[in-house]
């Protein structure tokens, strides 16, 4: 039992943390600026600090192994680093280490024939392109991956893809070229979870239409964004489909665990410094002739909080240890814990600073109201928290009433 | 003791429903477009609803009393019928009866000279122009209304302003003419109370810079926005003054009550709406085998937003009634406690009716999470939640200590 | 709508609080004395009050109409004087108006048969004995009463009862004479809701034995309790049956309304008092230098405390009026509306009283923890809360999802 | 970063939950059944269990360091062993490890002198006698150390005590032959930390009169009790003077780190045993024909409760590693997380899983209900949750803002 981060963890914290504080937070207010004068394309700030973050180092953290780009570390140890990340919407970004494409290098890594890891994989490594992984259907409950409804009909060598897709987020990025997508090619098979099969799309590929963003709380999150995709008769070549016919609910098993938990470290890291913030602002803001960090109440709000996010981090950081530990399957109860708790706690916090905050903390001025959003659509990606309150719950009760 | 309205306010609610169901809801989407296209002036759509609002009688049903355009309606006759337009954000507006004009018109009715009353009333209640009530200041706590820095100083028969609003609600729109605007005519005197007075600005008054609008949780809610305004060497005459020097507190605190009851009423239409909305999705959506609507816990969920919209409608009225009987002042127990806890729980019911949509809950595809935003920012406007809990708890605790 | 109550009420309060001023609160200590040395009988300041109580025409309020020891009180009338009565966790056994013998009084006033009737129920109008009524048992799951497990069979003319019972409240108390029996006389019958019947069962029937009393919480209640039951070849005569074979869970279907109202009553009336005394301890306290009432997080706690008992009386209030306009089945989600909120928001109320006390507030010194217990065990008397979450529900979704 | 017990603590766990397995929980109901015969002296059952858990070693393993009694485990060591005991109410007794007893032997080994160690560790560290810790009175706000009243005058060799204590958990056994007592020699003294000292009272010190034991929410807590405790010019020798006069605040702030850190883990052991008890029940419980364990809601319940858990026992092991790497005052920040966190979540999860059980989980049938009250006391113990809460957010904002 040991709470400490390795050295070379704590060091590479300590470079992240310089480069936030030098070039990223520097940044937010132009990035913004970039973005509204055009809104789907990496502003050029963007590209900038990613080239900085290459030239240190400071790239693909997320990637476990030493094969595709990565340095080496494992969960627990990327967790505090990708909270660093987390402190600013779009840091992960800057670093190579953004959803859905990390989740996405690990599909091209796990499950990918050589031909489709060499064409894309690199790309993506390199920044120079982004990924979409379209999964939920605007019909259909899809937290049930069995509802799933897009089509992909086999016909001589090409499949053929007919359905609706929203909140693939990152497809609105002009340099998102190569899109995961979910369907059934097999609906009518006995098993519900041996229907499904992902297949590779390209940008541009006939028939396929990018119909628009979607909003989440008034925010667009460019470059990003999150959109909705019809396929109309699109047709790819058999040579794009990922591991097999009827595989497509394993591939989707198999992706999940490292990414909630990136989600997790990065609404701590937003969690944490909306703490600071209200620190910050609580000593500097004086009503009814006391300062806010005077009052009682305020205090008891701050201590909240910080506990609230220390909880957080603690269950994550736990998570990522069990997955290095066990593997992700072995890890769901820890991985679920953390996913159930860590948006709803951190948006707690993140909603507590806002409040400290005034009026003002709902603003742009201010990452607050932003990071708030976040947090509250991560309690819908990947599944609402009661899909994964339900799986754990099942699990829990089966496990704790044999004993 | 009765729970049931007046057959006057029966018919006003049937009507005010059948309104909405034929003209508001379905040009919601008509209304976006609109205001998308041309962001701070009245959508062509709006105003025609106006018209038609207006033909049909319901037309400033918030005003007190027979004199100035009511109807005669008392603070719990108007807070249902308030409810029904807060199903839409922009509803009120429809019927004339959206903040701060309804406030601002009660000033004019109160407090104004009837040259001052003369010159705006009339085109407010007839709904051509719009107004705007200027507190709060970026730089302080303006919650405490002795903190407010904005200075009016008298130079000869004019007063000269300097300094800095900010979310002035509806002042981005231009059809908003004038502006109350509250500073400190006399900030060296020994009554903390003395120092402000309110002063009528028009639109376009020289040294008056509408510096941008401020978005909320990334909405702008256009038209009518929330403003950051700067004054440099403003100078309006002395008869633009309302009630006379040292009376802009007094003035503050009498505007108060019935807009807090409004907008308790509106968020209890939003949260009324989004349970409905609730209800007919999980009839209609199937996940894992089985209607949500026959899953215990969303069962469960249900009943508790049922409940506590209930709980939210309850206080409000009950808040209505004692200002009815006993006057604002008196009231205002009664009114902090649904300013309290109708905005916290109407967020929660929205909260959870987004959850029970999926991600689409997020979007522009649905009302509720710009109705969140709403429920939200009132946690905020007219003080945050804590300012008044600390003055209700004071109150109860000197009230009941004595018993 | 009208918040007020009826002069006629108003005076009845009066009275009431002037009655537990005098004769109640100053004997709080001694009936804890007089029970603790005999555990399971009426003490005698109890029959003291009891006397002084009916004198005064303070007795039997909770009777609906006029011709069986009632007033002529609505449930709406009777409400505020129930929350009086509960301020004092055995207030309302002074009025003759305490669970379950209200209940009961009502089913020989509506169920039971002439003969039942006048053999039993003037004496219990009278205060001179005491009911149970026998529905819980440990076994089963039985808020589903279908689950019920007692066995009543039919031999020539007796009824021959077999089962065991629990949580029987008031059984312990040796004035408790007459026990009413759920049980199953048609176990096989198709359809589930004709299957039981209830009969009567005096006490000291040969073959029925008082096992033991149950605590809640490390609170025995006495001189009322919660008994446990067993029957072993009990034998009444059929004459003994309520309304007829097979019509049991009818009876406890029409039972039920009133009796959870008057639970919500005394929960607010204890949650008031609690607030009462937190106000005045806050008041009384300094620690680090300073008054607690004048603590910004105290002030908020009292704030919240004093909304949350708001709330539950008017959501209570609701609810009787309700039942008094449309009656009982049909006001049944007003009910379980001030179900659910009630005992969990007064819980809540007490929970924060006792911590305003410090350790002594969890002491015997003051009535919140028993009260707290009280609360307690009302989330789970006459059904869990899920229970009727989960019916409240599917209701409300079946009116809103149609609309 | 290593979430895992090393072999040695892994071993001992084992250790423990066999003895709890073969010796303690089929003890219980006898246990119950003797301190009910014989309230304040230790059972027969008790001192056989001390016995034995003393022949097998797994005894005094709080006591840091080898000196006295320990095996050297530090607290983040002790803490799983702890949170077994804690599964039962009494089970710490078995060990020799309950509070206070823990927290007196540390301020015998830290503070006394050699005489008063000799005299008295010994028999506390062979489990022979019980020993009490005196601070808590009823007319202050004793969580505030300055506001001690109990007067402790220096005449010749002597100090004569004057005042009333009470919460003197452990004092009501029989066995508890030493009291350490706080109060104020030198009240006047211009520093507010400088008036208090510490001295020892032997039980049947003339003048010393235990007054009466105090129930928390209906529990006596036999045979420890909670007492109240009056001094009437009792007089002991000033060699039984704690490290000095003067010291006491210092002895009361060096006392306290790991005493809250135990309490912690062992409402975790509670409430990991209810959620362990919650899902027996579920699976084993069927309503409206369906497994209690297959309803959709008590998954997310089960999933609620099994995450508190987990969040509480990594914000208490994190604590108490930071007490063992940088000391208990440098820990104050983590030890108050885990005080705050702890009994309030620990308290949930014991709610949620009484009501799991229905009306027996209020019962003593059920170790739940009198587990929910020890959680709660915590909240009271060693100051309120806000005395914390205000400690905690003032250090947070300080080291935060500064940031």
């Amino acid at each position: 039992m040991d709470f400490q981060h390795s050295p070379r963890v704590i060091k590479l914290q300590a470079e992240l943390t310089t480069f936030m504080q030098e070039h990223v937070y520097p940044n937010e207010a132009l990035f913004k600026e970039q973005v509204s004068a055009k809104r789907w394309i990496s502003p050029p700030i963007l590209e900038t600090l990613k080239a900085k973050a290459k030239a240190q180092g400071l790239w693909n953290l997320f990637m476990p192994g030493l094969d595709h780009g990565g340095i080496g570390l494992s969960n627990v140890e990327y967790a505090p680093l990708a909270e660093i990340m987390g402190r600013v919407f779009w840091g992960a970004d800057v670093f190579n280490c953004s959803a859905p494409d990390t989740g996405n290098m690990e599909v091209f890594v796990r499950y990918a024939t050589k031909a489709q890891r060499d064409k894309w994989l690199p790309q993506l490594l390199d920044g120079k392109i982004r990924s979409a992984y379209l999964m939920t259907e605007p019909g259909v409950g899809s937290s049930d991956a069995t509802n799933v409804e897009l089509s992909i009909q086999s016909e001589g060598d090409e499949y053929v893809i007919n359905g609706r897709k929203w909140f693939a987020t990152g497809a609105m990025n002009e340099a998102c070229k190569i899109f995961i997508v979910m369907g059934k090619t097999d609906p009518d098979n006995a098993s519900r979870h041996l229907q499904q099969s992902q297949v590779l799309v390209e940008r541009d590929t006939p028939g396929m239409t990018i119909v628009r963003p979607l909003s989440t709380f008034g925010y667009w999150e460019e470059p990003a964004g999150h959109a909705e995709i019809t396929f109309d008769n699109v047709r790819v070549p058999k040579a794009n489909i990922l591991l097999g016919e009827g595989r497509g609910f394993e591939i989707a098993q198999g992706r999940l665990g490292p990414g909630r938990i990136h989600h997790c470290m990065r609404v701590i890291g937003a969690a944490q410094r909306a703490l600071e913030f209200a620190c910050k602002r609580v000593e500097t803001r004086t009503v009814f002739g006391k300062k806010l960090s005077e009052q009682g109440s305020v205090r008891e709000s701050i201590a909240v909080m910080a506990s609230k996010v220390e909880m957080c981090r603690l269950l994550t950081l736990r998570a990522a240890d069990k997955m290095d530990r066990v593997g992700n399957k072995e890890a769901a109860d820890a991985i679920a814990m953390a996913k159930i708790m860590v948006p709803q706690l951190g948006s707690e916090v993140l909603d507590m600073a806002i409040q400290m905050h005034g009026a003002g903390g709902l603003t742009e001025d201010y990452f607050m109201a932003e990071a708030f959003n976040y947090a509250r659509w991560c309690r819908l990606a990947d599944g609402p928290d009661q899909v994964h309150m339900m799986a754990l719950g099942k699990q829990v009760i089966r496990e704790l009433s044999a004993t």
